[in-house]
């Protein structure tokens, strides 16, 4: 195995998501930190919160006064970058000023009425609504749209505004550069394979072992051979599932189990409430609905920023902005760090 | 002309030097901020701290002890992720987990002996030296690697760990995922339109002026067209250039002047040393050196993260990573702002 040597000497590792190289250089550990320290998350967040916006029977900026919600709960963006009626900015255009029409709508989804629970510590059977009301988003949304974006923002690290759990959704009538590249790269390993690449990719992973995280026997969580960002993951179904509207009852339940033991990792890594950005991706929707998407595969990708500690972040700047991305340890370092890590919470829900 | 609902309503725009699509969603800058707030960078730092690595005399992490310099200092990086040596990890792999071997050296280089100093802080003809030290290094590590990155991470906000002002040269066996993609679209347009892609565009910018900062007899600094980054600029000769070596002496003359009159504006805009990463493309080097690049423009990026204030920055996070880059102002509104800003430093090098 060549895996000992790739812990001392750097390489390149192909991303066949994304058809793209990340430079592994994992010495670069032993590098002291003299740079920015974040600020760790607030780790006493109130239940409720008279003034925050999200909390249940509060009211909002446009003016609008929330439900007295006890599950999920969804709302508009108060400041949408997604409107349903944006004019055709016209077309006949220059190659090099090229513009389009971007119509859409932006939702935030409140994941559960208490500020201070995040999904970890939430019940299983809360979390299986959180899902249901993804699925019920993506099947409405999708009917129209070719592409519905849900995402995570978690932590203020990670741009969140606001500490009550929740995630947002973005449906838009166009499909955007991240699922747009993924599709041509699904397409074009399926066709040259006969099999959907995250599919085989899944069955590589849960043989060779030394990547996998979390597994059950519907769902697999792994640091991915191609991972760029520290301790970033890939949650997907073995079985072949094109979008999230099509899990079963029993794999929502999987799902569920599988997301709140991966989550309560992330949290005791360092012990505070692991920052993220998440999000899933599955074949596309709208007009697309009716097109062969087998290529696809459901998958959701975490993308946390922490690298060192509960407040040394990787910066991925200069050279990942204009040359290519870096990480400074090896995917299989990542995973063995994980995987150990107790799937008991370091803080208990307190309820 | 269409600038107008620009400002009011989202669209996309088409970035031709990466082949993806922004989402430019002007109507956001009204939407309040909750969020982190960044740490303004330190205004005081001593011209020479006896501790800091970087500066003259003193000693750094190898032991090695720094010459008494007086203009631009190199030396090698001290925990590199690029080493010359790295083993091949070998081939005929897997297609889902592909490595190849990544070699390479990493230099650090200091612009200027004072710790208290930045780029538009100093003389012109200080900065020309820094100019002319980096077409040497091109030069020399270019005629045998295929590429030598040049970058400048700015501010701790930029994963700076250092004051002290200085740059990075990471050259590589490799060429990396940005320039390899920059290089197919000025291909690709090249071949179209008979034209380097960047020659056009930059003729096109000179004569629409809306979205100019500052431009001289030989440059031009704009805010692209495609921008992300609330306040981005591209900076080009507007002769065609290949490489940075190929610039003569009066171009780099004229690069020190607009290189300062742009990055004083970008300090003035907040009233502090603003951070970004920058970073130069050229004409691929090494065995590309008796290719036909005729296709390529040199030109350096700038990626600033700051959006609203000092403290307040652009996060480019789950919509931008798992779909697509998003801007809450429009490149329009960003050139103008930057336009009229003063080219006299709010602050006045002391010496
Ligand atoms: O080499 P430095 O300055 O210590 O490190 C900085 O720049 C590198 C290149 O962009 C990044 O990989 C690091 O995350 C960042 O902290
Ligand atoms: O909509 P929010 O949570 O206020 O905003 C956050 O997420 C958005 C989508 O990733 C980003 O564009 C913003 O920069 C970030 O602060």
């Amino acid at each position: 195995s060549l895996t000992p040597c790739f812990t001392k000497h750097q390489h390149l590792r192909y991303n066949p998501l994304r058809d793209t190289w990340v430079l592994v250089s994992a010495h670069r550990m032993k590098r002291p930190w003299a740079g920015q320290v974040e600020k760790p998350p607030e780790e006493h967040v109130p239940r409720h919160d008279p003034h925050n916006p999200l909390c249940p029977g509060n009211t909002r900026a446009n003016g609008e006064i929330n439900p007295d919600y006890d599950s999920t709960f969804l709302f508009e963006n108060d400041f949408p970058a997604l409107q349903p009626d944006a004019p055709d900015p016209g077309s006949g255009q220059h190659p090099l000023f090229q513009s389009r029409a971007a119509r859409g709508v932006c939702k935030v989804m409140c994941f559960h009425p208490w500020s201070d629970v995040t999904l970890p510590l939430m019940k299983k059977e809360e979390v299986v609504k959180v899902i249901d009301k993804w699925a019920e988003l993506v099947e409405e949304l999708g009917s129209t749209y070719p592409w519905v974006q849900i995402f995570e923002n978690k932590g203020a690290m990670m741009g969140c505004s606001n500490p009550h759990p929740h995630c947002q959704v973005w449906a838009s009538n166009f499909l955007p550069n991240e699922p747009a590249l993924s599709d041509r790269c699904q397409r074009a390993f399926h066709q040259k394979h006969g099999e959907p690449l995250l599919l085989q990719y899944a069955k590589q992973e849960a043989e060779k072992k030394e990547r996998v995280v979390v597994e059950t026997s519907d769902w697999l969580a792994v640091v991915p051979y191609w991972a760029t960002w520290p301790y970033q993951t890939l949650l997907l179904p073995r079985r072949h599932v094109l979008r999230i509207n099509d899990l079963t009852a029993e794999e929502r339940e999987g799902l569920a189990d599988i997301m709140r033991r991966l989550l309560t990792k992330y949290d005791n890594l360092f012990e505070i409430s692991f920052p993220y950005s998440m999000g899933w991706h599955g074949a596309p929707t709208g007009p697309h609905l009716t097109e062969d998407n087998s290529h696809w595969q459901l998958h959701a990708h975490y993308y946390p920023p922490l690298l060192r500690s509960a407040t040394v972040k990787k910066f991925m700047v200069g050279y990942e902005m204009l040359a290519q991305e870096q990480r400074d340890l090896t995917p299989e370092q990542a995973a063995e760090k994980l995987r150990n890590l107790s799937e008991e919470h370091y803080k208990t829900r307190d309820n």
